[in-house]
């Protein structure tokens, strides 16, 4: 394998992943190469949330949800009784504010557009409980440079998230360089309202998809109908995406574990309540490449 | 307004939508004009089926499923009584045919990908019943050079249609220079199956969208979360697209109607049974551009 002459990938420890990914991106890009691909075929698909920008204490989706629309705090603590306590509040609390969102929506209405607006003023100022910064400046910057380099590379890179995509859509340019028609995420149901002779889409309180395992597949065969070359997840939601990414040795499936609590979180790419395959058997069964955040990224943010 | 050197668009009779074209890509285009639009947001929507290819005696997309899945033939008499008789034949048919069609979905299960591949073997030999020609070959010029002076100009055009996406995808790239993923359509339900190994995405016998009217506009938002500065359409179906579309000096809106028997056919924008207004009296108060088929082109195919 030819080294690059500049580090595509600074962030990451030398390793096999690192490696991977380099070699990776070489050969499908050599025309010489049996593993090429046509720059029209090297689609790459990206969870976000614990794949591209933390997660943890809750999602950013979720915290703009409770801080914005339910007037919630997002609390970090590790008394296990405050938890307990702020639990049992916030189950209160969400259910009042979840039946007053529902209600706003019906009566009030918000186009897509407000929201949007809304997101973006939100994320503008809102800081993450811990680490006191913004959410988007708590992006991977190991995954940053992995983007770059894809996008350097004639990749395409899409973005397939369980937060709604207008969520992710108001700043997914200015920090991942992804635009908003390659964001597919979660979404309501929509109307077309004409109101002073004007048009709009309102949102309705009803799901219109929500974007998690087998539907992320769906999802990208309804909107791209080809199947990625790259695929990178971090839970149990994404299995399904990563398996279904092209299965050959032109492929690239990468799973990020979360194992840095002190830089990070440390956390199981499973579900609280996992009945199948664990993630990780899945990973070393179908030999993705698994991102151990502690060993494998020089830096984190 | 400056004259381009090569006429872009030398299959349009000079006239008052020619000019309008031109001025508008030349307004959107100019930094120093008011009207003046960042290329990212270039979006040009256009409807498939008697926008940019013939849609009579019936869609290209009708014709593959009565001559594919139905085994029935197209027919295009101008006698009343075979006509009638042939629509009461038809009906038994397309019964007996809609139900096998379904049965098939069911038991045996096609794949997107099949169903793409049947598509592609079709429509290279399918030939349209009154031009003996392929119904690729049935595009009309003037729209082709519409799509490709916009993508001259870094427009992205899109295609939105009542079809299935995966009906138009095959083939839209070579016919038209719109990739895969830039094809808005109807679409069935998806569900993954994994077989010996391997992930497949099965079609259902149940609609998942119908791209029509005002969900249209919804699929545009949901996809691109951006209002499109061109559209053009040719029906009753288009109109809320048409309406959607940014509404001020440098946006621009184009009606197709269909004036020209002997080259083409002749018939109303609106739907059989129209009870709302009149897809003309639209055109009209919003001020539309109006295609005369007869007048405005010089060639149609």
């Amino acid at each position: 394998m030819l080294k690059p002459v500049v580090d595509p990938l600074p962030s990451w420890q030398e390793g096999k992943v690192k490696q991977r990914i380099i070699e990776f991106v070489q050969q499908v890009t050599d025309e010489s190469s049996i593993h090429y691909v046509v720059p029209e075929n090297r689609i790459a698909t990206f969870d976000n949330d614990g794949t591209l920008m933390v997660e943890k204490p809750v999602m950013a989706q979720v915290a703009y949800f409770k801080r914005k629309l339910l007037n919630a705090e997002v609390i970090n603590t590790k008394s296990k009784w405050l938890r307990i306590a702020h639990w049992i509040k916030s189950l209160f609390f969400d259910l009042f504010g979840f039946i007053r969102l529902l209600l706003t929506l019906w009566r009030r209405g918000m186009t897509t557009e407000q929201y949007r607006a809304s997101v973006a003023r939100w994320i503008a100022q809102a800081k993450h409980p811990r680490f006191g910064k913004k959410y988007t400046e708590l992006v991977y910057k190991p995954m940053l440079e992995v983007l770059q380099y894809f996008e350097a590379n004639d990749f395409k890179n899409y973005i397939v998230t369980g937060s709604t995509a207008n969520f992710v859509r108001p700043w997914s340019q200015d920090v991942y360089q992804v635009s908003v028609n390659r964001v597919i995420g979660s979404s309501l149901k929509t109307k077309l309202s004409l109101r002073s002779g004007q048009l709009d889409i309102m949102l309705e309180p009803l799901p219109f998809s929500i974007e998690n395992r087998a539907t992320k597949v769906l999802s990208i065969e309804r909107r791209i109908a080809k199947r990625p070359i790259a695929a990178f997840g971090n839970s149990y939601g994404d299995v399904d995406m990563l398996r279904w990414t092209r299965n050959s040795h032109s492929s690239l499936c990468v799973l990020i574990h979360h194992t840095d609590a002190e830089r990070e979180y440390a956390y199981s790419p499973n579900t609280r309540f996992c009945f199948g395959t664990n993630t990780l058997d899945y990973a070393e069964q179908l030999q993705w490449q698994v991102v151990d955040m502690k060993q494998d990224w020089k830096t984190v943010f």
